[in-house]
């Protein structure tokens, strides 16, 4: 059970998504609660990324509504409006600035919101708001995803003991119809406000922009982190053991839920955690890591649970990155498949790490020190049947 | 029949190959030919693309040695010598400087070539070599690919009427085990070296690097232009009107060779040619075009024969080019399916022009006057079924 001191959730059905499933979930903090965001980096970006960057520069957020089925992505002026109406609608409901009000939406690109379907929905939205509501929050943001994502654990820093939680959604970068990544971070700490944009920062490097499903990324992906203070702590700052205690666990819990995301990727039957060792820089390590967790073939192999490294020393030398080919180590797992180049592969104890749900594989290029890791998932017959919407 | 005065081509079966199937292949110049390649980008090339490379800096070639099964990439010094020595058995049968031949490998990644096989084998190789030799040797080259890919075209330039040919393989950019794609331009015109690397490095930017099957980058990609002179035409120069006649020339047969490779792409059922206008640069068109010819979830839409046009915005919009998300107009053939922006759409036509098996797509992002395009396949089942070599 997820519980957070001084937050509220709840979801409801509005009506959008078929059988009475919940379509419009809300997140309320009892206080204005210290915020901070980051968003999409594609430069189509859905009506509600535009109003969240704008709404999150105040620092502060006291709600958070997500509505399931429709992104409002590629709806122009009109869907920036329809993104106005509905938080103002959902403020109004609460008794709060609509300001404070940060909306996000994930779905049908193109479609506009069914503005009258979530205004009539809003009063039992808001009369559901519990504080173990945030299972039916995380059920309410779902859409191709098999199941709802979070993770919490509580810390002490000091003398108090406070709750650290990550909700959120995805199955794909951009699922077909249905889209985007979303992830709430919330937490009754009491944080300085540039300690949780750095926290928000560092958080997201290493997890959320970790993972790769199918290497495209939403119009609407939005990560939100908010501290109501509750907690009573003395404030975190920016820098200190507090500070690397705090970010230490948000990094922990949020990393939980971003395994989920590439678990739960659309069709996906592996989890690979790809590490690049021994690169000049990290921008190297990641340039390489990033493409084998791309690269079609290496992941069509994992699916077939197939130790062909020879796909992955050839997309790692398509990678745009220099180091000497005849010096590279490679490991799944820990059973060494290449050393100094030299096949020392068994198949059979190979093949076994490839059959588990869940493997490492590390390429040490041996031209410096620094290293990065991508999480990814493989790419399977479902992973085309339901994107390709096949028509038979 | 393909038939190029001056040239020889030949295959035959050295055992690699299960079923008596063409492996060994040779192209032979009755006189040393005008020579000029280009060669994978990718760091980790394989042996005969180091020796090639080397080998073609003399500006002269007399022959080409394929063979396919065993791709000698990732074998080290120990393959390099192998390449040299597979070279030097062909040369001396055929009588020739070992240095005026350049091998080619394609297949399994990591394996030896099978140098006493191919020995054996290269007296029959060399005493089958006949002018109408080239479906054989456009037979003997392939590995996962479905049918020979050639493309011939006679023109006059002045009053002599002379032949170019192109023969070429490739059903992925890597396939799993068979790889590689390769392209050999041949013609009896006589061409001023200099020109001959003009042409070549002009041709391939707009055919051979316009297509994507997969996005993977071979060890072994090569594409070889021997011009023998054998027409005995006054030298074609760098410029004027000759050398453009015969560079127009040598990309329209290139252009049908490369479709060709996109048609055979792994369990492809479309070749979509995807054409980005008013970019600012060409840089900038080739980058969101590129984005879109790899994007899984265009290709598997395209599988699909889905009008998702939600996805290609998408990935426009991750593609690191600069433009107006508000004034884009995207066409699929000739059907306008965007106009500024606004879906204009008739879902029913837009649905018929993508369950052609070949059809454009054309999206004009208006902040500039360049233009590129790629020219892509889909993905499919069958694409993840050849490459996962799903172990049920």
């Amino acid at each position: 059970m997820i519980k957070i001191p001084g937050f509220l959730g709840s979801a409801v059905s509005s009506g959008v998504k078929k059988k009475g499933k919940k379509d419009l979930a809300l997140i309320y903090s009892e206080v204005p609660a210290k915020a901070a965001g980051v968003f999409t980096t594609n430069i189509v970006k859905a009506p509600p990324v535009i109003l969240g960057m704008d709404r999150i520069k105040s620092g502060f957020c006291q709600a958070v509504l997500v509505n399931s089925g429709v992104a409002n992505a590629f709806t122009g002026k009109l869907g920036l409006k329809d993104s106005i109406v509905s938080s103002k609608d959902v403020a109004d409901q609460l008794g709060i600035a609509e300001s404070l009000v940060i909306p996000s939406s994930t779905g049908v690109i193109g479609g506009r919101l069914p503005l009258d379907k979530m205004k009539k929905a809003m009063p039992k939205l808001v009369k559901e708001l519990r504080e173990d509501g945030f299972l039916d929050f995380a059920d309410g943001i779902k859409t191709t995803d098999a199941f709802p994502k979070y993770a919490v654990k509580q810390i002490s820093i000091g003398k108090k003991k406070g709750t650290i939680a990550v909700i959120g959604k995805g199955a794909g970068m951009i699922a077909p119809n249905m889209a985007t990544m979303l992830a709430y971070i919330l937490t009754d700490f009491n944080v300085e406000k540039r300690a949780l944009s750095k926290v928000l920062r560092n958080t997201v490097k290493d997890s959320f922009n970790k993972i790769i499903v199918d290497g495209d990324t939403s119009t609407n992906d939005t990560v939100l982190i908010l501290a109501n203070g509750k907690l009573g702590n003395s404030t975190i700052k920016e820098s200190g053991a507090e500070y690397k205690k705090f970010e230490k666990t948000v990094l922990e819990v949020a990393t939980e839920v971003a395994e989920m995301i590439v678990q739960d990727g659309e069709g996906a039957t592996k989890v690979a955690k790809i590490i690049v060792k021994g690169a000049r820089t990290e921008k190297d390590a990641d340039k390489i890591a990033r493409t084998l967790g791309t690269s079609l073939l290496v992941k069509t192999a994992f699916f077939g649970e197939d130790p062909n490294w020879g796909r992955i020393v050839a997309a790692a030398g398509r990678a745009g990155v220099n180091f000497n080919p005849n010096k590279i180590d490679l490991f799944f797992d820990d059973h060494k498949v290449l050393s100094n180049s030299k096949k020392v592969m068994d198949e059979k104890k190979a093949q076994s790490v490839l059959k588990k749900p869940k493997f490492e594989v590390t390429l040490n290029i041996k031209t410096g020190k620094s290293s990065s890791f991508v999480i990814a998932s493989d790419i399977t017959f479902e992973y085309v049947k339901i994107n390709s919407h096949y028509r038979t």
